[in-house]
């Protein structure tokens, strides 16, 4: 055991059916009460019942959801003590979505099923592949990471987008998103991919979409609040790209009798691209090593920086 | 030049652009008539207006499709020269084809595409993905081979059966067809991938669709007949398997008002995992592949085994 190693006294909260909790004494934490705890892991996607006055001990906060801003938004993440989120956990299911989606896309799959008659001779010459496509991935932490080889593996290639502009392994290039303004023609789908924060806040507007290939596809597993929903139903009405594939929406949840619903050429997924069959086990998975790197001082994964708001 | 090159004297018919002659052309070959011709490749997918008296001088043709039933079926294919079909050639965009089937089946696309209102409760709880789902592949020829890295680059394995039973690279286990009476119940997806022959007609009846799991989905990229379709409805109907995808139907098209057409778990593509976006690419590169290999003496990619019945 390192010299600095700390015993973990966590709370696993709310946990209504123990999961948690057994996952943390198997990764070498003790479950305590919340009076008593150094950190506490809380297991709902919702804060609506986060504990309003932490004790001083809880040094370190675990949340389980990727997207942190209800937390932000309530207060609740304070400067006190260090937040993680699970950032980058659900990233092999959400990227998995986002190709699903992607070769619906290509494959026109929502058009074939629709079809109720063998509709081979139009749909044979318009289906295509993602063999030789370009993917741009707009925030290319964890999910886009985990596309990359997805892409590849098809025959397609990546231009990603991130902050620092620091090449992204595996993508052919990388544009820092300052300088992106150009990104938006480049690609045949743009993947959204990036967190919710005052900068992404409607990133896809009428200009970005007017930019578009009249052939791409806009692709969302990110938040619902990246993309200006109307200036989006404008864009497909007046065919200025050819698709949409959203798992979240703004408003969300999409409201009965929206255009989208119905749209041809939209498909939208009810926000589950990080499934519930999975979920839990990737959520178990960070515990864990988060619980480990605790104990024995290395650095968490997935540190909340309030400053740059996720 | 190796010392038993040949000239290739190749007629292309009918190749009403000329694409293929070019192509023949670069890859070293001399386009001439089929009079003078020692070799034919004929680019239509039918073979309705296929020449009816082959000059003798003639050795070799190449057919344009992968599957070759109709040419056999027509008395075309004959001993007296060497025949190669395309198989193969088109194995990456059917492979491509079969993973967005079972990636909409595990996202549960159908419903998707169908709603027109917010069913995330619903969904999020039923939503799967491939990580360790299991994938048998029936007939691990070209497109198995292509399907297997795409399986494994989404964390779920494959088991694969073939005639010979030798072990198929990537595949967790290999089973011969012979013994494979068991393999129905060991898939979350049955992906039907053998040419259609004697041996593999109505491959998957009654009883293979009983032994499959309640959970599982059949997936076939194949021929039509290898699946009796009366005993897929029922097994659909009394929820013997999940959900079938087809891009091939028995018969084919599938008729108007077929209930394959409306069926809640069932997703039907006319027969498009080839497309015409990449299936001339795709040609012409086997065709170059052949027309250097009959010129320098190599074996031929792709020969017809009559025997064999593909």
């Amino acid at each position: 055991m390192p010299l600095d190693s700390k015993t973990v006294r966590i709370a696993v909260l709310p946990d209504p059916t123990g999961s948690a909790a057994r996952v943390a004494q198997e990764a070498g934490a003790h479950p305590v009460p919340l009076h008593d705890a150094n950190a506490l892991v809380w297991t709902a996607s919702s804060p609506a019942e986060f504990p309003t006055d932490l004790p001083d001990s809880v040094r370190w906060v675990q949340l389980p959801s990727a997207g942190v801003e209800k937390w932000l938004a309530n207060g609740i993440v304070d400067r006190q003590r260090v937040w993680t989120s699970a950032t980058g956990a659900y990233s092999r299911p959400v990227a998995e979505h986002a190709l699903t989606l992607m070769l619906a896309a290509a494959r026109r799959l929502p058009d074939c099923v629709r079809a109720t008659t063998w509709r081979k001779d139009e749909l044979r010459a318009s289906v295509g592949t993602l063999r030789d496509a370009t993917v741009v991935i707009v925030g290319c932490g964890g999910i886009g990471r985990a596309l990359i080889p997805l892409v590849g593996a098809l025959g397609g290639q990546v231009v990603a987008v991130n902050r620092s502009g620091r090449p992204v392994p595996g993508a052919q290039r990388t544009i820092a998103a300052a300088d992106a303004a150009d990104v938006w023609s480049q690609g045949d789908y743009l993947v959204l991919a990036a967190p919710a924060t005052q900068q992404t806040e409607r990133l896809v507007g009428a200009e970005q979409l007017r930019r578009m290939r009249s052939s791409a596809w806009l692709v969302n597993v990110a938040r619902g609040t990246l993309v200006d929903t109307d200036a989006l139903v404008a864009a497909l009405d007046a065919g200025e790209i050819a698709g949409a594939a959203l798992d979240v929406t703004d408003p969300e949840p999409l409201p009965d009798g929206h255009p989208l619903w119905t749209h041809p050429r939209a498909i939208i997924t009810p926000h589950v691209a990080n499934p519930e069959t999975t979920l839990r086990a990737y959520f178990h998975e960070r515990l864990t090593h988060n619980i480990r790197r605790y104990a024995s001082g290395e650095p968490l994964i997935g540190v909340v920086d309030l400053d740059a708001g996720y």
